[in-house]
């Protein structure tokens, strides 16, 4: 187990050593991330999302220089539930980003869950922790699309940017997939490429549309008026480098808006609420099912499912209403 | 509520409810899941997986026209988790295998869960039964990605095959990951494409030297001497459909094979109680989460988190250890 002091102190080793005892389900991971959570909260924390091939890896490479020039210490973790993994990393991203390789001020980790506890949000959020407490001030969280029910990003990210490409319909597919509200900084990558500004148009009409209403407002902490953090939309080339500076101040602007509204201040405690009611599933699901499965009715039920004397749903149904009496 | 009996004769705007029923997670649901589980086990089901851009949507179109031929009725459940989906749909498959739309003995449906219970692994297994009771001979699972957590290709389809690329490296990464066990037929698509053979000798090569290892072992009903199904490649090119017959018809034979050996019965038995553990989980996890969330202990707990007199974690840990007496 790697020592507390060694992380809270920034020692890549150290962290490494926490993040695979996390991937690994191990219980020590646990253990330890009550004692670095009280260290946690100080991050600034990105969310990146799109659909594959959009270019997402090639902009965070590109941010990451961006950041850097700002001296900040950036982590990011690149999340993808769809890659076939192998023991935590994924080839693909590692390689993109691997020109940072050598930077210690920037710690890039892939995630994969192995194990069935909680699955990759709660990794994620377990990882998150993990980079905040070791004082990187910027994480960056990389994950293929948004609004799925499995994995959300917006319970994990303070400020969430979705990327898109030019072309016809492709902005509007992804405000048909109601990612309109998600998003904080609307991103259309390979600016190069024809349609941009009409893609650009098409974002900004919509949001426009959606302006108004209630989301993204904030109550001011000190006037008590409202504020409202209106989404921007940025042109990016990330292969060129092109916009992303831009990129990097509005993602920083948008944190210093949270920060100076009461909008920080209810993100954290939304996330803090979705981690919380995670680990309580978690460890709900695990006495109980674990306590369950070791009972004779448990094994009497399965043995009725296989000889089709019962469907699996009713016997679902039987088991608990029979072992929990609520 | 569809009626159960216009299910079972096949219609298909009865199945189409059922299974809008089912990625709402309405009740009603899992009323009618009861009644049809009984009038399902008939189907084989094909998981065909693999990377984004490999081919897999094209490739199940060209195989739906080679089960056609041979008069088959086919469903497909396309789910993609990765994809930002708007009300269950996932337009690009749908538009891909649009030139079925007016065969009604293909049923093409792309899947998503918008509820927190179960997600895609369960809403998938739903859908499956609804398909399988209303008829279809065959139903193809697509997925993105195998050897993910959170949902498990083997645990829903009878037969997995994995499609990957021509191209130095995609091979070995397949490998790599973990799929080499969980493949029954290896598929190098897009045949035309250099360095075809060279993946087709990779893969043959590493599945080689798996043989003679336990994987793929079933014990005949008949003569209880061990068989064994030895993993096929084939190449395939979707887009003109070569080597797609060949494809169907190993299938077929993969499901021919576990009929004669007692790989069907154990792998069914194997699907049915991953099934009732998915819904144990989720019927215990739903009464106690939400009999905890009732409870002056859980709002009392909150708090703390919010005023950071205690982590998330410990929080979690003490709720459960003091409502749970197990």
């Amino acid at each position: 187990m790697p020592e507390i002091n060694d992380i809270l102190s920034g020692k890549a080793l150290a962290g490494a050593r926490a993040i695979r005892l996390i991937e690994e389900n191990d219980p020590k991971a646990f253990e330890l991330l009550k004692q670095l959570y009280p260290h946690s909260g100080n991050s600034f924390i990105i969310g990146i999302t799109g659909s594959p091939g959009v270019g997402k890896s090639t902009l965070i490479d590109s941010l990451i220089v961006e950041f850097r020039k700002l001296d900040k210490k950036i982590a990011v973790i690149a999340v993808d539930p769809s890659s076939p993994v192998s023991g935590g990393a994924i080839l693909g991203d590692r390689v993109r980003m691997q020109k940072h390789a050598t930077d210690k001020n920037v710690f890039i980790r892939s995630m994969a869950s192995r194990g069935e506890k909680g699955g990759l949000a709660r990794t994620t959020k377990d990882a998150a922790i993990v980079f905040d407490a070791m004082g990187y001030e910027i994480i960056i969280i990389e994950t293929v699309g948004a609004g799925q029910t499995q994995f959300d990003i917006k319970d994990l990210a303070h400020s969430i940017g979705i990327v898109t490409n030019p072309g016809a319909g492709d902005g509007i597919q992804t405000v048909k997939a109601g990612i309109l509200e998600t998003g904080d900084i609307f991103i259309v990558n390979k600016s190069d490429k024809p349609d941009c500004e009409q893609t650009f148009q098409q974002l900004n009409m919509m949001l426009n549309m959606k302006a108004g209403s209630k989301t993204n407002t904030a109550t001011s902490s000190k006037t008590s008026s409202k504020i409202t953090w209106t989404p921007k939309i940025l042109k990016t080339n990330a292969q060129t480098g092109d916009g992303v500076k831009e990129l990097a101040d509005t993602f920083l602007e948008h944190f210093d808006f949270m920060g100076k509204s009461t909008a920080l201040t209810t993100k954290q405690k939304e996330m803090e609420n979705s981690y919380f009611n995670a680990l309580l599933k978690d460890l709900t699901i695990n006495k109980i099912v674990e306590f369950i499965k070791t009972s004779d009715k448990y094994r009497a039920v399965l043995k009725k499912i296989q000889s089709r004397e019962i469907d699996p749903l009713s016997a679902a149904q039987l088991l608990t209403d029979t072992i929990i009496k609520i």
